[in-house]
């Protein structure tokens, strides 16, 4: 019988972890009280754990009965600066900090994932790692650091889920392709000089040079991308003067560049390398770029995605399956699957009924935890199957 | 014999009127103890005076022992929120507050004048108005209060002059037709509609309406203003956006514009309205635009200002008379010059020698108190040739 | 046996069909002889013609002796107003007309093909309609009148192929989903007000505000469009000004759009609205928009389009089938899309090595006849499988 | 008693120089008969003429019986190329050749003022020296190229004047200062990469670079150049593209710069180069700038017009003496006063009346030839007052 009959059994356990780390969120990088809980857990499982591996994140192995490729499962378990502003029981007992972002629910997805599989570790035809990965939501991220450390040494196929509050409780969806865009950060500091607002003649008007900037980078999206390609330019902050009669000497600017190659990327900052370098020679200012790369962009790709997509179609409980359309946001298990084959879905957790479909983010944010079963579902799926797996 | 003989007797006097003033300034609107100072001098030179014309405002009032038009004399008295940094004995003692405009410098050149009148009334071919003005350096001013209560009731001319710490002692300078500017303020206020940084077709992005904006509003004057007709249209300020990945809801932006005649204003505004409507209909934003008036431009008639001209000329102890260009920023003077003829002019005080040479409103700012006696000698001068102007 | 077995068998009579028509090219809409031709090629081998469907298209029909869908094959038949530079003996004889699309290569295909279905028609489960169709490259087409002439009637699936002299001989390609574009053009007249190159304030100056106006219009791909859209505005001409010293009163532009949606399409249409009326008001222009709709988006199905893919990778002399990219070109095969299931197919005609690599519209432009046997394979394999294809 | 009653007796004959002129105009540099004419118009007074002066310029000489300077008063005599649309018996005779700037009236008001000089050359304190020039209506005009041929040796003083069809018959203007701009032209052609309308990304869009050179152009006023100072960048022209659906390869424009100062004018070549690199680098694209030096600004000093001036008002048969505004045209007289002393003067020949009211270079200019005699009149009394002018 299917191991997917146990989870229903596992659903107070689910509930009963998720609101711990709820109540109990930490920032990126601090998050020392969760790994313990987490490194706790597994323990009282006899599941074997390699700590701080790249900083606080963790590693679990279950070693399967029957020989097979090792399939790793991933899962965050950072939380946000956000005040948590939901009037619930469970809501989070630490002011300014909150799981916004669903990764508590990803954590106990794979706990009780892992429960249930270390039951069943004789019938395995392969290995198990699990994969608790520290600070997503902060730059550079756990994933990398975690991968330094060896957290795919051995591993053959990777896979993961985000918990999706726009997604019905039920509904799971899969992006083969493109799913989350390379999401870099950049600042621009113009100096001019400034001036008696009278005598622009005497100046290098920081604003107009600034403004000039603005206009002249739309069409890095609008003529120099391939209009195929798909990409965001923005300006997300303008900060110059100091009097309305005084001409600024200079500007500051702050922005976003969003891309899902690196030849569009490359491209983009080459153009606008080249439009920055103009307003230099044309407004007489001189121009810093402060370009920071964020997480590369995730690519699912196409035939373990279709495979673990045709496995999610066939649970019942699952009551719909989705095409779901690529994000612009950035998420860093693109660098698990930049070394490995394997997917990263979406669990529908959204319920309208109970609260449930706020934004991620959103200080209101909350799960319906009923959704959370459907992605233990998946993962067990994935390892019940894993004989289709080419080592 | 000359009145103008006697001014250097009055040196001494003159330079402890003006530090004493230099010592105890007063911010515009709040000259209590300056005004004070002012009526006890003129009262014990028995000089008759009208207290709180318009404000803090004094007028004194001379009359002349021969028939002859009634001429009025004006000087300011209010200082600036400037921290005196000068490392002088007569330094201000309120801190936070300055002289650094030279009005201390109009007052005491005025008070010597009227002390020397005084004693020559009865020669005088006509009477002498004292015009002590408060607040000329903040908005709405003094001068238009005190004529509002009658100050250039029965004045059939009025002169002024401002100290030139760009001019140097000794010298005289005159400009006649446009000599300041209207010098007005605005405020933009674009509210367009914010959202992620990856979205902008979600979003009606201000920082894009504020740029363009900006852009077009160089149009104003390279294109709409007569070539022959000056005209400044500056933006000093440009805030907007709280972070780098989010797309800006609303900008603020503030600036100034500078016109001569009432039709360049008045055209300047009617394309900031058309523009503003534009990137309103075409960015998707709601845009408030505050203008306020400032000042309205100063106006020196040719005849008044040629007359003055040639007297100056006249006076030996003055080196050098010189023509001075029109400048963009604003007086309240100009408020008497259009309701009466006379002329405003600049007394130089330069002297690097003595560190009087910072511009007007540096926190080092001084004045050479010996080039004041020039500009009591020009007042003298007018007073002694009243008779050569019709009533 | 496969009816394909026959196709190289007809080599020489598809040369010398397609050599023919290269040789005799019309213009769209003036197709009077191909139209003969192709007549009386179909009436030869008995089958039933009906002329001058919806102009001068033809139809031609095969009744298959087994039941089964009615499939429709559709080829274009006209040419273009260039100038044939080609050295080859079977050069167009007609000045400044050319087979330079390929569309000479697609009718032999279909011809060809018709002649051997006419010999299986027994065998055919279900009926064939060929569909010989006018004025391709020329608004409004010839398919939409063909369509309401009546050339889609009984059918249930419509296929088609383009030669391309991007792909090699050998190659077939297939585009899922979105292939061509809504591929509009417009128009622009700006009306300002003319005057003196010294007088900008006597004029509202055309040249500025088209400027203007064009700068604007990239904020549109840049901003106002989706992200993950496609889409592009182009300005193509621009024409103003009679001297140097005079302001131009009037400003002529052209340009186009090229969109895959109807949303994509009408935002664009709206903000082109919104920002022309901007400009009329910030500019004091007036300002006429003249859009002309283009042929519609063509979307190739999914299901057909891997149904027809599937077979074509059994065909063994088709060295490779591809995944094409989508093209921003327009193709009024969309309207037969529009109707019924089907797919449009990319048959490969590239030969460097005998010069046919020139890009389509090129005056060297020639195609491999060789790859023109594959497209005529694909069709019969079509026909050979129509029994899978639901009525 | 004076010279100028005798004025009157010579209208006819001024009217039918002028009237002769004006039926057979020729272009400049191309001015065969009317030098013929001048010369054997002067020959005729006996007065000594050199010619070939510089081109066609011709000087003739008359010698005053006292001593005192040199004066040279100027006519220029060349047409324009548009064709004459007045119905009047003296209309030109020659087929789109027009003097349609009055120099034909120039001309006349100098042969009528030679003549009766001449007259009078005893009673003359000082020499008259009479410049015909050749080509005012084309760079590089005749002005310069007669200086280096000696116009102005021995001269002293150099007057002028031009008709003011603006200006109502027995009105004369005076313009102290500035009187005529450096008015320039410029080409500017953009070099891009074309292709096709819907591939921006593989060209190099020369429309969009040239609308971006213009936008920024915009500041070159608005910011760059002091805003007391006067000065114009027009665009005149703006060509480029082939068709609406493919991206042009490169843009031409053509436009003018109007200053009154070599500083100015420095400033605004030296920020149009800048922008154009800017270009170049931000647009990629090449940009040639062919910059062409107009006529240099037209300076009237301030003494020697006011002399005139003076003289002028004491004419009684001139109703009134006007202030001219400065026009931002060119005038080649500029050259003769960067080396001499003098004035150019405005004589009023407007009278609606008679329908001599259209602008300069209009089809249907004409002039009042009434007004004519007061040039006439105001040349004399500079003759008579030659004995006030330092040597």
């Amino acid at each position: 019988m299917s191991w997917l009959t146990e989870v229903a059994q596992h659903q107070d356990e689910l509930i009963k972890i998720r609101r711990f780390l709820h109540q109990h969120p930490e920032l990126s990088f601090q998050e020392e009280n969760t790994k313990n809980y987490i490194a706790d857990y597994l323990a009282a499982l006899n599941i074997p754990v390699t700590r701080d591996v790249g900083g606080n994140g963790l590693l679990g192995y279950i070693k399967g009965g029957r020989p097979g490729p090792t399939v790793a499962f991933r899962a965050d378990f950072d939380a946000l600066p956000i005040d948590d502003e939901k009037d619930v029981p469970y809501r989070s007992t630490m002011p300014g900090v909150m799981h916004a972002c669903g990764h508590d629910g990803h954590t106990a997805m794979l706990l009780i994932t892992a429960r249930i599989l270390k039951q069943h570790e004789a019938e395995l035809a392969g290995n198990i790692v699990l994969i608790h990965q520290h600070a997503e939501e902060v730059l550079p991220g756990g994933a990398q650091s975690m991968i330094k450390a060896g957290a795919l040494d051995g591993v053959d196929y990777v896979f993961g889920t985000h918990t999706a509050s726009y997604i019905p409780t039920g509904t799971v969806g899969f992006c083969p392709g493109p799913a989350y865009a390379n999401a870099d950060a950049f600042k621009l500091h113009i100096q001019g000089k400034g001036g008696h607002g009278a005598a622009p003649h005497e100046t290098n008007d920081a604003i107009i040079a600034a403004s000039s900037l603005i206009t002249q980078f739309q069409t890095i999206i609008s003529r120099s991308v391939n209009p195929m390609d798909t990409a965001v330019v923005t300006i997300g902050e303008f900060k110059a003067g100091t009097a309305f009669n005084v001409i600024a000497d200079s500007a500051y600017l702050s922005g976003t560049v969003r891309t899902y190659t690196r030849e569009v990327k490359t491209l983009i900052k080459q153009r606008m390398a080249e439009l920055i370098h103009a307003v230099e020679i044309g407004s007489n200012v001189s121009i810093t770029l402060d370009y920071t790369d964020g997480y590369p962009a995730l690519f699912n790709p196409e035939k373990e995605t279709a495979w673990v997509k045709a496995l999610t179609e066939s649970i019942t409980e699952v009551d719909e399956v989705i095409q779901q359309a690529p994000s612009l946001g950035g998420e860093d298990f693109s660098y698990f699957l930049a070394e490995r084959p394997g997917t990263y879905f979406y669990t529908g957790v959204m319920n309208e009924a109970i609260g449930a479909h706020y934004s991620h983010h959103h200080p209101k944010f909350d799960l319906d935890e009923n959704g959370l079963l459907n992605g233990v579902r998946v993962f067990l799926k994935i390892a019940e199957n894993m004989d289709q797996l080419t080592k």
